[in-house]
């Protein structure tokens, strides 16, 4: 049996520990091939009944359910922390990602008043970069960007050298490149940052569910991330954050809204920050979203990070054995790193002709990649649900659309991303 | 027939061009009245429905779904234009009212740089007050109270006061009252902060829905609020902002996220704002909530606002006349404005043994009205789905219960708010 006989993924498949978890997704069109679960994640087949009896739950209760409500953000925040290796009490589900990055990066700014610079990669997801430039725009802050290989992605050393003037107040990165799926050395990073005076905030976006996280064990101080990826709880869902116990009393969100408030319901006239990690939520608790995270979030957690970890490294190894034997010779190049050690649970695919061949993949493969501009096709592998057969099967069409010339033939139109 | 008689109370809803509406709102239990609505408002029966559809959308298209979602944050806001007296493209549905106050208060701070002073009311919400207090201490700015009469609420004499001295950027106030469901005028507190070369500021959290509001009309400038109240979009429920036309191109988020850039999914390096609303955007939007956003507000929408506030006046005047021969004498006193063109879609009752006659009701006369610590009860009449004959039989409930001393029967507990 060689690396590229489909008997090989059937029999990866029928091996695999995790196969059950696929039947408690919704897959309408198996012959579709989803590879952008890492963009959004599937649907769990539990979360409809869930959210319609919560649903159903305001319409019977109503303003009684409150009591029942309030504790949600912290609740589902401790279920979702050994996902992220946190604490319970120290992870709360809340705001988006944007929101919350803001809400960290100013608390870090003001906890540390003499210093008024954020490093981040020049290579970071745009909504954290722009984040921190709004931050420097407005409060006087320097942005300072580490030019990072783009496909090995920052390095401690380099968080080092950035953090040499002392004058650093936060060090920010993807846990996970969210284009090259580079895994950052998040423990090496830290203790640079630390050793500097620095705080670190993790975006862990693209690693949660699919990369074990090891926030407490390697020291972190603050993270934050979406949900709506590899935690399956849908557009748009709510995100999170993590502070550090130690660090929860000295922090304060810039955002002072009544839910962080203690004795919230004496609606007292000066704001006081509850003790803990409720102090960083701001306004009411979206109590539906925090019901289909809540799904998704249990499922990451029953599946168990070890066995995940081992399926998504097989996953994302498959992927580069194929690229090598069949789209090294049509021109693709790996955007991700070869060590599996150091690559997370996407592959990036580079190709001159990416979004062309995106397009034919799309139309004419019924494979739905993921493209980012200008020359990547990301492969997501969300170990929870993704066959190996289907990695095969994608791959597989990919190189037949090429040596068919497919994707010359398609209206590739003005390149879009989803 | 006389306001004491019941009769009375059924001829009024037999009148009732809205009555048909209740139909359309879940109701289990026509015993048990609620008049929370200000607080949490009913579950439409469509919500169920629709919000399962988008469920199996997302499962069945996933990220594909993306190009038809992406506008819903703008579409959704221009069906609740209309209920908030604003045009097209100037109501945007994202984030919580507290992140939104923050945003636009910020922003307001921003475009101001020779004036710190924000003026708000001591009576203010809550979250409102922090929030404008958080700005105040991080970024130099200070925070101007004025102290209203606590039924009437802020006039504008009082701002035009506060505004003297040329030093305020920001006035906001509610437009209704949550305590006392006090009006304000809109009109006359623009006009008077914009003599003062102050932006305003409408919370309209306990307005949208049960009062006309006209923010055009009466050129305001930023306003925010929730849905989960009058417009019944669940608990937590997205809320809203909304920023006039003229005034988008010079204001700016003090968050910057990747929805509100120009050409997001080139992730360009530089953030620059998109023209328009969507500049107040920040991350992904939540596509549950504004699904079940959108059901509610249509539902306002479809009632008209002149119906909504007709039948709001004739329920809070059958309050007001109930209080006074029935409740009047058993210690109560109007904790609203005695002129209906002055008071919002709910009445305060006020009275020294507030919150165990609360404990009573909810316990023993099966009513579920509101507590605002020390001593007020919030009768909420939401017009949508209130009946004439409830708030006759809360009341008649009420006066019973106290008569009976049922009051000093119940085990209140520590006072507590859902």
């Amino acid at each position: 049996m060689t690396a590229f006989d489909r008997a090989r993924a059937e029999a990866l498949d029928a091996a695999d520990p995790l196969a059950r978890f696929r039947d408690r997704f919704v897959v309408e069109d198996p012959e579709r091939i989803y590879v952008d679960g890492n963009s959004l994640g599937r649907l769990p087949r539990e979360t409809a009944e869930r959210l319609g009896a919560r649903v159903q739950e305001w319409g019977s209760r109503l303003v009684t359910a409150w009591p029942d409500w309030i504790e949600l953000p912290e609740c589902v925040g401790d279920l979702l922390a050994p996902v992220l290796g946190a604490r319970p009490g120290e992870v709360l589900m809340t705001d988006s990602t944007t929101v919350n990055l803001y809400k960290l990066a100013a608390a870090a700014l003001d906890t540390s008043p003499g210093r008024r610079v954020i490093v981040t990669d020049a290579a970071n997801f745009p909504t954290d970069r722009y984040v921190f430039q709004g931050l420097a725009s407005r409060e006087g802050a320097e942005l300072r960007l580490l030019e990072s290989h783009p496909v090995e992605g920052p390095t401690a050393a380099e968080v080092e050298e950035a953090c040499a003037l002392g004058d650093v107040a936060l060090v920010s990165l993807q846990h996970v490149g969210y284009r090259s799926g580079a895994i950052a050395d998040m423990e090496a990073v830290t203790a640079a940052a630390h050793e500097a005076g620095a705080l670190v905030l993790w975006d862990l976006s693209h690693s949660a569910g699919a990369v074990p996280v090891r926030l407490d064990q390697v020291g972190a101080d603050l993270a934050a991330g979406c949900t709506y990826k590899y935690l399956n709880a849908g557009p748009g869902a709510l995100a999170y954050l993590y502070v550090r116990k130690d660090l929860q009393e000295e922090l304060r969100s810039p955002i002072w809204g009544w839910f962080g408030q203690r004795d919230q319901f004496l609606m007292g006239p000066g704001y006081e920050p509850v003790p803990g990690i409720g102090r960083f939520l701001a306004g009411t608790p979206a109590i539906l979203d925090l019901t289909a995270a809540e799904v998704g979030i249990q499922l990451t957690a029953e599946a168990g990070l070890e066995a995940l970890r081992a399926k998504s490294v097989a996953l994302t190894e498959l992927v580069v054995e194929l690229h090598d034997a069949w789209l090294a010779p049509l021109g693709f190049q790996l955007g991700s790193p070869r060590d599996p050690e150091r690559r997370g649970g996407h592959v990036s695919l580079q190709h001159e002709e990416a979004w062309p061949i995106c397009r034919a993949l799309m139309e004419r493969g019924n494979v739905v990649p993921d493209f980012r501009s200008p020359d990547s096709i990301r492969i997501g592998l969300p170990p929870l649900y993704m066959r190996f057969v289907d990695v095969w099967d994608a791959l597989d069409r990919l190189r037949r659309l090429i040596e068919a010339g497919v994707h010359h033939e398609v209206e590739a139109g003005p390149a879009r991303v989803t």
